[in-house]
């Protein structure tokens, strides 16, 4: 098959690897229909975090089950499928509490398996990873929606759910790429009465608006943190969703948020110092991490298949997939908030 | 009035200090009956914490009201009053979401007014911060339990609620001082399923069972996480009371967490790291901080007349006023748990 490969720092490449086979009987194999290039995989990408060259990469795909397991009963050879940025088992008292992404059974895409940027990858624990779309192959016109499901919109649902968004919550959203956008409209599909998005990018201000957000912050630093308090008649916001993980994202989630109040976080911190006084202090909660995107699909697919979400909309970059290179580049320059590619 | 003074590290003395005057219409004065020494003021008694010599100290206070300003409407004099650790004056945007400890118009009692370890306090925004005791002066035996309102009772209940404590639970509660103790009482008050209190003092033990812990853990370090895995399957806790504010504290609390779950942390940190890679690994959130104690005061106090939380169990330290600096010596040296005084 073949399949996107890291190899070094602004070096990624297609090449031809092995197909994968089914090792166990509680896996399967998928082909992949589309799959997209993440923020996330910008961080080794760029150099900022370590990775060994020569792997697969990738964890967002939607495919075809292509063969199973001869322990696996809730799928079909033939289903269409989605798949969360990690696989867990769904049984697992980690996953009856709802926290898939902590599965004693589960993991990465990359590390272990085949990536997510390729044309097949085995799936372990298949009964509990994948989500079947009722009805086939769907619509073209509905695989960008789908393919949010696999992280970026479950991600963006965290940190709201986790930041304690409720029905007529003021929420601010730190960081305009696609987990930060999806975060608006989770925000939005939450009931929030009142949606801050913090964003510089006319294209991204108009995604974020589109999604739910009712003001725009488009100043940086202590003067975005006036605006908001402009904004909140000098109290703060009532739930914070934190989608970068700079230090800088940090401050400014803790700066805006009202006493009481929690941030929810889901973007892999790096460098942050954790303002631990100001949190005591404040009674500043922190929420979220890795977000357990599984466990959330099934009532978002729900909301995508009836047309009251479409996060697909963060895709405004379409690559052939050999040429996923380009993709990490135009991504990486901020030229493209989230690329996809459908594969043959 | 006489009152203590903090001199220097280990150094407190009582002296006669001017008696205080209502400065302005909402303040009132207040005679104290009873007060005592709280953990944090070890903070400073022990120089790990800053403090300017010669002013006045303590925040936990019981008495009478013994003058009025003009507008204050909800008090009287003679009435029998619990002074929670800050005063707040209940009606500003942070109050009325719960959080007094936010107060725009609160304080700390020794900034800026008298410090609650001395003959009378003047009390500013007396409205909002004072609960009274219905009935007058209580009878003596509940005057340790009143007072445990003032500061620890609802501190430790804060830890509860910020750790997420519901019925059911299972709660691990990080440290046997007071708050700790409290700790445990406020989860059993929530239906906590189990409770297991982490402490290697069988005078500590035997308060954190008679207030519902179901299990002791008097390992420590590692030897405290294995057996904490041990009695939840390897799970891991729902909810994690941090009660001491130190990095070990700190490091136990994440540990033994269970991924989805949150610590409730009240003492005030002092040389923590938090953990913050383990908490978006394992979706382990942090709440709580500086305790709004005048919310839950009305509650709490409910429950001590009628008899169903007795949390003055942890004063087991008497001291007349006027040796109030060897209440200070038993509590460093962990010979008293709480220490309190009844003047005259």
């Amino acid at each position: 098959m073949r399949a996107a490969v890291y190899n070094a720092p602004f070096d990624i490449s297609v090449e031809s690897r092995p197909d994968p086979v089914i090792q166990n009987p509680r896996e399967a194999i998928v082909r992949v229909t589309s799959t997209c290039v993440c923020g996330s995989d910008l961080w080794y990408y760029r150099g900022e975090s370590k990775r060994k060259g020569g792997g697969p990469i990738g964890h967002e795909f939607l495919g075809v089950v292509e063969e199973l397991g001869s322990e696996v009963t809730g799928l079909k050879v033939g289903d269409f499928v989605i798949a969360p940025f990690m696989w867990s088992d769904g049984t697992c008292p980690h996953c009856l509490h709802g926290v898939t992404s902590s599965c004693v059974h589960g993991g990465f895409w990359a590390i272990g398996t085949d990536g997510g940027q390729g044309e097949y990858v085995r799936v372990p624990e298949a009964d509990g990873t994948l989500v079947v779309v009722p009805g086939g192959v769907p619509d073209a016109a509905l695989l960008p929606s789908l393919l949010t499901l696999s992280d970026v919109m479950g991600t963006g649902h965290h940190a709201a759910v986790s930041a304690g968004v409720v029905a007529g919550s003021t929420v601010a959203v730190v960081g305009d790429g696609a987990v930060g956008l999806c975060g608006v409209l989770a925000a939005r599909r939450l009931g929030a009465g009142r949606i801050i998005a913090l964003s510089r990018n006319p294209q991204r201000q108009a995604i974020a608006t589109a999604f739910g957000a009712t003001d725009i912050v488009s100043s940086r630093g202590d003067d975005a943190l006036a605006e908001v308090r402009d904004l909140t008649d000098g109290i703060g916001v009532d739930a914070t969703l934190e989608c970068v993980g700079t230090a800088q994202a940090f401050t400014t989630a803790f700066a805006i948020a009202r006493p009481g109040s929690r941030v929810g976080f889901v973007g892999v911190p790096h460098g942050v110092e954790f303002p631990l006084q100001a949190a005591f202090s404040n009674n500043v909660g922190l929420g979220g991490g890795l977000a357990p995107v599984r466990t959330y699909l099934p009532a978002l697919l729900d909301d995508v298949l009836n047309g009251s979400i479409n996060p697909g909309l963060v895709f405004d970059y379409e690559f052939d997939f050999e040429n996923i290179a380009d993709a990490y580049a135009a991504m990486d320059s901020r030229r493209a908030i989230k690329a996809i590619a459908h594969l043959a």
